[in-house]
C-alpha cells in the first residue's frame, strides 16, 4: 500500500489534503492525473447506469438537506459508532475494531454493545495505545458532522452535511416520477459527497471523512425486487470487469447481518493491499425508505400503476459504490512493476484506456527539430480529448514517465512525420508500434478509448 | 424571474431542496434534466480551461482543509457581512443591501462600517420588516461554516467549510510544479462545492449557501500579469459568447473598490431578470496568495526559472465563476415562448446542442407500429450520448415537450423507417426537416453538438 500511496504522491495522482500545512487527517486531494482519472470513472459510471439504461433518471441534490430528513432516514437516531476509552492512556476506539483487529472468529457486527464490551473485558484485548485493557462502557457516537446556519445559533439552525447521497433520490422520487412522467420499474441515480466523522477513518482514500458516491436506486414493484436485487449485482459486477479490473480480485460477500430494513443485502469486495475490503453494495431495501419518507412529509409516496389502477409505495433496489474507493481499486489493480533486462524497473498503470487521465502524449523525437510540428499534432489532439506534451529527455525516459500514469498511447513526431506526415504511435501495454498518417489520429484513438 | 423557477420545477431542472419537508431556505436540487445541463456547462469549462489550455492542470482538493489555510487566506479574520440587527422587530439585515436597496448614488462596498451605519441613521433607511428605523451597530459576521472533527468538541477539532475553492489550487502549487514538472506560466484548474453562511442569499439559484466554483489561477511572472489578466477577461467573455449566451445581457464591470491585495479585478455580469448581476470574476491578485502561504506554511512558495535562474513567488491571474449561476443565466438566455397561429405557446430553450440535457428524442409515430424499430435506434444512439424517448401523445405534443427542455433534434421513426431505414430529423429552432439513413445518424448527431 505503501508503494501506491508514495507513487501517487510522486505522479500528481494523490495528494495528502492541506500537506504544506502538514495535512488534515484523513483528507486528500487529487493532482492533475487524479482527477482525470476520477473524473472517468464518474463519467464511465453515469454513462452505464444513467445515460444507457432507458428509465433511468440523474439527480444532483443538495448536501444540505432538512433536517428531518435524517430523522426519516433514521440517522439521528442511530448512524453511530460503538466507542470506548481507554482508561489508562485517555485514547478513544471503536469497540468493533479493537475486537475485529484481535480475532477472526467473531464478526463484532453480530454482537450488541454489551456482548462486544464483555468479550472485550472477557478476552483482555489490548489498547492499541498503551497496551492495558482497561476501558469504559461503549457510548454510541453519531457519525454526522453538524453545522449552523444563520447568525444565531440554536438548535432551529443546526444542519447536517449529509452522511449518504441515497437520501437525496428519495425525496426526489415524486418529483422526478412526475416531471419525466417516469413508469416503474424506474431508477435515479446521482454522485456527490458525502461526510462521515469517522474517528478510525485510514487506508489512504479507503476510508475518509469526505467522500464522494455513485448511487443508483431502482424503483420497482414488490415481487420483482429480488429479480433486480439480481441483476444490479450482476451489473455493477460486470461493470467492473468492464473497467479491466481482475476478475479474481472482486468477490462478492453476502452481509451476514441485515439491517432491519433490508431484505437482501451483499457487497461486492476488493483485494486491496491491507486485504479483501467493500467496494461496491447492493441492497433490497423494500419500501422502507419511501415509506419512512410518507410517514415524516405526510406526502403520499405512492405509485399509481397506469396500467392495473393499483396503488403501492415502491420497493428500492440500491446500489451504491464509493468512488474514491472505486478509483483506489482500479489504481492497485493497473500497477505493474517490471525488471527489464537491464535491471532498471518500469512501472506501469494498466488502465483501461477510457479511464487512462491522458489518452497519449505527443513526444518531438527531438525539441529543436520536431516540436513545431509535434505541437500542431498536440493542439489538434486536445480539441478531441486529454493529451499531454513532452519533449525533455530521452524517448526511453519519456516513454516510462507516461506508462507510470498510465498513457495508453505516445505518439512520436520524427523526420518522417516532416517529410510525409506519419507518425509512429507505441501500445502502452504490447509496446508495439504502429505508423498512421497525422489525419487517421482522431479516428485511431477515438476507437481505440471507447467504453 | 418567477416563471422561469416555475418553468425549471415543472419540467425536471431544478427543484427546492427538500421539497417534501417544505424544502430547505436556499437550497436547490437538480433534476433529471437539470444535472444533464448543469454537466456539459462543467465538461465544456473544464475542456476550454483545462484540457485545450496546453499548461493547465486540473485539481480536485478536499473541502474540509487545515484551518491554517483559512488564516493564511484572511478568510477567518475577515470573511464577514456587516449585519445590523433592527431594534424595533429584532431582524437581522446587512447593512450595504439596506444601503444599495435605497438608493443607487452611492456603492456600499466603498464604505466603512461607520460610514455605512451614519448613512442608515442620517437617511433613515427603514426596517424592510417593519418599517421603523432604529438600529443597532454593524457588527461583522463571519460566513465560513464551522463544524467538528472527532469525537470532542473543542478548538482543536474545528474546521470550516471552504468557502471558496481557490486555496485548493494555492496550496497544491508546489505539488502541481513538481509533478508535471510545470514551467511557468501555468494554470490550475479546479470544480467544486463551497459554503457560505450567506443570511440573505436568494434570486433562486443566483445566491445560495452551497454552490458550486469553476476557478482557474494562472501562474506567471510579475510584469506579464497585466497582459494574462486582459487575456483571461477576453477568454471567460469569448466563452460565454461560444456557449450562445446573447451578447447584448453581457458586459464587463470594473471593480470599483480593490481588494487590497489585488492590482486589477474586474466581472462579467449578465442580465438576469432581476437585474444585471455579477456572473464571472477574473482577478490580477498579485503574489499575494503564495507569500501568504509561504509566511503562515513556511514551505518555499518560490518558483526557479530554469532559463533565468531567477527565483520568484509567481503572481496569480484568477478566473472564477459560479457553475450554478452560469447554469442559471443559460437557462435565463435560453428561454424563449411563442405565440402560435393558433394562439398556442410554445415554450423553448434554445441551448447550445453541446450543452442540451438531451441531444436527441427518438419518437415512434405510432407506438403499435414503431415502437419496436425506435427503441432499436434509442439503444443504439443512448451508446453515444444522452437520449430519451418518448412514444406517448401526439407528435406535437411530444415535439414541444422536447422543446422547453432544449432537446436539438427529435427522430421520428415511421414506416419509411420500417421499409427503407430512413428516419426524419426535426431541428428544434428552425423546426426544419432532414431526412438520414439510421446509420448516418450518430455522425450527423456527433457532428452538431460540438462545441
Amino acid at each position: 500500500m505503501e508503494k501506491i500511496v508514495n507513487l501517487c504522491k510522486q505522479y500528481g495522482f494523490i495528494f495528502q489534503g492541506s500537506e504544506i500545512y502538514d495535512g488534515l487527517a484523513n483528507t486528500w486531494d487529487y493532482g492533475p492525473v487524479g482527477v482525470e482519472l476520477k473524473n472517468n470513472v464518474k463519467k464511465l459510471w453515469w454513462k452505464r447506469f444513467v445515460q444507457e439504461s432507458m428509465n433511468s433518471y440523474g439527480v444532483d441534490a443538495a448536501i444540505f438537506m432538512n433536517p428531518r430528513v435524517w430523522e426519516a432516514s433514521g440517522h439521528v437516531g442511530s448512524f453511530t459508532d460503538p466507542l470506548v476509552d481507554c482508561k489508562e492512556c485517555k485514547t478513544r476506539h471503536r469497540a468493533d475494531n479493537l475486537i475485529s483487529g484481535f480475532t477472526d472468529k467473531i464478526n463484532p457486527d453480530t454482537l450488541t454493545d454489551e456482548e462486544m464490551i464483555k468479550y472485550i473485558r472477557d478476552n483482555k484485548i489490548p489498547c492499541p495505545k498503551c497496551g492495558k485493557s482497561n476501558y469504559t462502557d461503549i457510548r454510541e457516537f453519531n457519525l454526522m458532522f453538524e453545522t449552523n446556519r444563520g447568525v444565531v445559533k440554536d438548535s432551529s439552525s443546526l444542519v447536517y452535511l449529509r452522511p449518504e447521497t441515497a437520501q437525496g433520490e428519495f425525496v426526489n422520487f415524486l418529483n422526478v416520477y412526475r416531471t419525466a412522467r417516469a413508469k416503474i420499474p424506474f431508477g435515479i441515480g446521482q454522485i456527490g459527497k458525502s461526510f462521515r466523522n469517522e474517528i478510525t477513518p485510514g487506508n489512504f482514500t479507503f476510508r475518509t471523512i469526505e467522500f464522494e458516491q455513485m448511487e443508483h436506486q431502482l424503483f420497482c414493484k414488490e415481487g420483482t425486487d429480488s429479480e433486480f436485487y439480481k441483476q444490479y449485482k450482476e451489473k455493477a459486477m460486470n461493470f467492473l470487469y468492464d473497467l479491466g479490473i481482475k476478475k479474481e480480485n472482486l468477490r462478492f460477500k453476502d452481509h451476514d447481518k441485515l439491517a432491519h430494513y433490508a431484505k437482501e443485502a451483499c457487497d461486492i469486495e476488493y483485494l486491496f493491499p491491507f486485504g479483501f475490503g467493500e467496494l461496491w453494495g447492493t441492497h433490497n431495501r423494500t419500501n422502507y425508505d419511501l415509506s419512512r419518507h410518507q410517514e415524516y412529509s405526510k406526502k403520499s409516496m405512492e405509485y399509481l400503476d397506469p396500467e392495473t389502477n393499483e396503488k403501492y409505495i415502491p420497493y428500492v433496489v440500491e446500489s451504491s459504490v464509493g468512488c474514491d474507493r472505486l478509483t483506489l481499486a482500479i489504481l492497485c489493480d493497473a500497477y505493474e512493476c517490471q525488471t527489464l533486462e537491464s535491471g532498471d524497473t518500469r512501472e506501469i498503470m494498466h488502465f483501461h484506456p477510457a479511464l487512462a487521465p491522458y489518452k497519449a502524449c505527443v513526444l518531438p523525437l527531438v525539441k529543436k527539430i520536431h516540436s513545431e510540428k509535434a505541437l500542431e499534432v498536440y493542439n489538434m489532439l486536445c480539441k478531441n480529448f486529454m493529451v499531454t506534451y513532452d519533449e525533455s529527455g530521452n524517448i526511453g525516459k519519456r516513454y516510462r514517465r507516461q506508462d507510470v500514469i498510465g498513457t495508453p498511447y505516445c505518439i512520436t513526431i520524427d523526420d518522417d512525420t516532416l517529410n510525409n506526415n506519419t507518425v509512429t504511435i507505441r501500445d502502452r501495454d504490447t509496446m508495439e508500434q504502429v505508423t498512421l498518417k497525422i489525419d487517421e489520429l482522431v479516428n485511431y484513438i477515438s476507437n481505440n478509448i471507447k467504453f
